[in-house]
């Protein structure tokens, strides 16, 4: 299994037919397949051999597009990195995987000195508008100085892309894929979610994030085209469903809600679109039926996966959203294993599997599995039990082998599809000279499906304001993962065993709800 | 990638639904489920070990299908045979995987004992109806008496099964197909022919055909209903379809175009099927507007593959049979690359691709490729250049990826979806002794696509006529490899080097059409 095959299928087949449309750019499988070759050979001859990484820091484009194969073309190991990362995080990660160059775009363009110099990065590429600094090399230029480098990507096993996201002990961990993750993620991808070489496909995740690389990916292999927003918000991706004939997104529930009940919705021509597929939580009735009402020859499925796991594990069918012939609806599910994947409810920390209807952590298995984390053998050994991995989601699977996801093994939050890890969270606030103890924990939010809370108590005869609890947070963390609420106690309910009771300080946001993550 | 994860998905997720029908006899998967660990604790039992062959010579049936996936989660290697082939031909197979059972059913029980006596296997299971014979096992009989066996198949490289071809020397050839090799067809199958759980199959080929297993393995990866014929004709297709309410059939051309003009088609009720994917040989504009009108609900796929890739490697979608936006039609192609396959057209024995339009041998490489033939490394090292397989079809692609079947490298015939390598046949004729030479070629036939004719230079004073030629030959080969038509010539046309020249036997029946091999 071959990463590049995609790009050379798509390539091969579709050559004449737009790969990529980025604002005022469009550019065909043909040209993109000649630039990425060019590339290629541009980044060899900065020093890049088989198994270097090389990193990318920008906002999505095609020109990001355009590196992701070139680094695998040339042999390398792609490193997309976290737009919304701290130059600190950024720096972290970047002195964790040792890449040989670092890409950015304008955006980031200004943070580059401070990251190459910490990390000891020789060399770094500036793609995308902007004049490209003096210490560095020009997308555009390599492009044009080099011929197209034979193809020399790995496969099977071979590493081809490492991808980062918080970690349990305040550390991110690289999870590493291979040419077999990613292949059989694409196909299955395609299998599972109806993507195909008529997909016009409206891209609303970073490429840094598997919701935004796998369907990258999977709709490559399909010879699609992939359509671009600098920026996501609502109105630009009404405009541009319109203007593009877009016939696929992938949405929260809260922006398919956006999209149905903004207040010029109506101003647009949506009736392009035939599959949104969603993510991160269950979508309620009354959006779905608003959805229904509006895109009328649109379908809905929910997937659900993890980096872990190549993105893709579980997806809801658009007829079990509701009841029929075959049985009750499905709506309050995550959904049934995709294609070629192992599903199981085990007891917390893996084993045998439970009866149908008892609730454990969710398990799973397959070709898409990570083979672990990039130099963290601890962390790596941890994450598996007995050739399963551990996802951290608690649940039960219903006699129809739904997954229903009720509670999570692992102390993380999802907030707007990213995850944060509660640990490292408190690590920030405990390092502010006012806290004498803290907590983190996920109180539901409208807008977020879970927001970051903190439960602090101050050392005797200090305090802060919420302002400088988070504004210190801000300094250390992406912002994603600072607290958007606070919550100040004499002390923290602990248990017998002195651990902190987090139950107990969820109890009162969660009273009326059922905590629903996926 | 495990095969048997296709199989546990469909009892997880689609427990309670058909997922075979069988004459009278419908099965649902958790029953299959069920019933196929049952059979592997009764293999096992039997003495099967991990690695150890056994081997199935019987017609399709629900008891079939749950023997191949018996053997898989025993960790045993399936080995489905010929029906069609000579009891010499079978005994020379078994001699050459040397298989720890043969499983049987009513129509070859009387073929066993012999089977076993020569090739020296221990063990037999009879299954399906009619009396078990003293000396074997019965299928039921293990399946009561066995608890579930937990799984111990393999997965990846590990070999699953394999499938014998005829073979240019004569000899014929055991492809090796890996659990990775399966289980990527199977995915694959299911994005690019759209198998879903809402399939319902009616299998027209049989199961020792690729064309037969892969989509059982496709389907049941899908969790959709396969529907069994004993014997196919085209009646009986249609009274099956119209009571089971197939929605998907596989079919070559003629037998499209059977179902379309059968005198009793009307009579049917065929309005559930939705796809049709037809191989073998292009389709017809006629047969295609025919089909269209009989079947306005219905779209047809034509599918490429052999059986050294695990099948599919090349499909014609349903939109490029026709004009439009995009070009011309695509109807007279065979198809494009199927996903994660790479495709290649290059000199005859391989080498650098040639440009579009040239013609060439077909190449193929990726996830499908068997790692060769059993036993067999001479062969095994012949039919791969650089890591390409050659798949002996000559053709050549045209701008849009389009692969053009026009020709095939290897001598040899595909009659009615059957490979017959020329040799094999001039063979059996030589070994008659009224033959001096002969010469063995494909001759356009309208029902088979292609029909065996024999070219034959008797000795100087002797004789035969075409039926005791083609009773000679039938003592020692499948029927299907027999000559059909006979013509007798004084002496055969030799190149300067004394080889043969075929081309020139081939011309006079092919003169007013293009040879199309697909």
């Amino acid at each position: 299994m071959r990463f590049m095959s995609s790009l050379e299928r798509a390539v091969q087949t579709r050559g004449r037919f737009p790969a990529v449309i980025d604002g005022e750019t469009t550019r065909t499988w043909a040209e993109v397949g000649e630039r990425v070759a060019r590339l290629a050979g541009g980044l060899v001859a900065m020093g890049v051999e088989p198994g270097d990484r090389v990193a990318i820091l920008a906002m999505n484009s095609a020109d990001y597009l355009e590196a992701l194969y070139a680094i695998a073309r040339a042999g390398a190991v792609s490193v997309p990195l976290n737009t919304r990362w701290s130059v600190e995080e950024t720096a972290a990660a970047l002195l964790d995987f040792t890449p040989k160059v670092l890409i950015v775009d304008a955006a980031f363009r200004d943070q580059a000195p401070e990251l190459r110099r910490r990390a000891g990065i020789a060399s770094a590429i500036h793609m995308g508008p902007g004049p490209v600094p003096a210490e560095m090399e020009g997308h555009e230029a390599l492009i044009a100085a080099h011929a197209p480098l034979p193809d020399r990507s790995g496969s099977g096993e071979d590493l081809c892309s490492l991808c980062y996201t918080g970690g349990t002990t305040g550390r991110s961990k690289g999870v590493m894929l291979t040419h077999a993750n990613l292949t059989f993620a694409a196909v299955n991808w395609i299998a599972s979610l109806h993507f195909s070489d008529e997909t016009v496909f409206l891209h609303s995740a970073g490429f840094f994030h598997l919701a935004g690389s796998i369907p990258l990916f999977a709709l490559t292999m399909a010879g699609g085209t992939h359509v671009l927003l600098p920026k996501f918000d609502a109105e630009a991706a009404m405009e541009t469903i319109q203007r593009r004939r877009v016939t696929y997104c992938l949405f929260v529930p809260t922006m398919i809600n956006t999209l149905v009940n903004h207040p010029r919705s109506a101003d647009y021509d949506l009736s392009s679109l035939r599959l949104i597929e969603y993510g991160a939580s269950p979508i309620s009735l009354s959006v779905l039926e608003a959805a229904m009402a509006r895109l009328p020859d649109c379908r809905f499925i929910q997937g659900y996966g993890l980096t872990e796991a190549t993105a893709l594990t579980l997806s809801l069918p658009w007829r079990h959203h509701f009841e029929s012939d075959e049985g009750p609806s499905k709506r309050a599910a995550t959904g049934r294993a995709a294609y070629g994947i192992d599903v199981r409810i085990a007891p917390p920390g893996g084993g045998e599997e439970l009866p149908r209807g008892e609730a454990g952590e969710i398990l799973l298995r397959g070709p898409q599995i990570t083979p672990g984390y990039w130099n963290q053998s601890e962390q790596t050994a941890a994450a598996f039990h007995d050739g399963w991995l551990l996802t951290g989601d608690g649940g039960f699977m219903d006699a129809d082998g739904f997954v229903h996801i009720t509670d999570r093994v692992k102390d993380m939050i999802v907030s707007g599809g990213e995850n944060v890890y509660s640990k490292e969270v408190e690590n920030a606030i405990f390092a502010h000279p006012a806290v004498q103890d803290c907590a983190v924990i996920a109180i539901p939010s409208e807008e977020w499906g879970e927001a970051v809370h903190a439960v602090v108590v101050f050392r005797p005869g200090r305090s802060a304001t919420f302002e400088e609890i988070r504004a210190h947070c801000r300094a250390r963390l992406a912002g994603f993962k600072c607290p958007r609420s606070l919550e100040v106690r004499d002390a923290l309910p602990l248990s017998a065993a002195g651990k902190i009771v987090k139950a107990e300080l969820r109890a009162p946001w969660w009273a009326d709800r059922r905590r629903s993550v996926g």
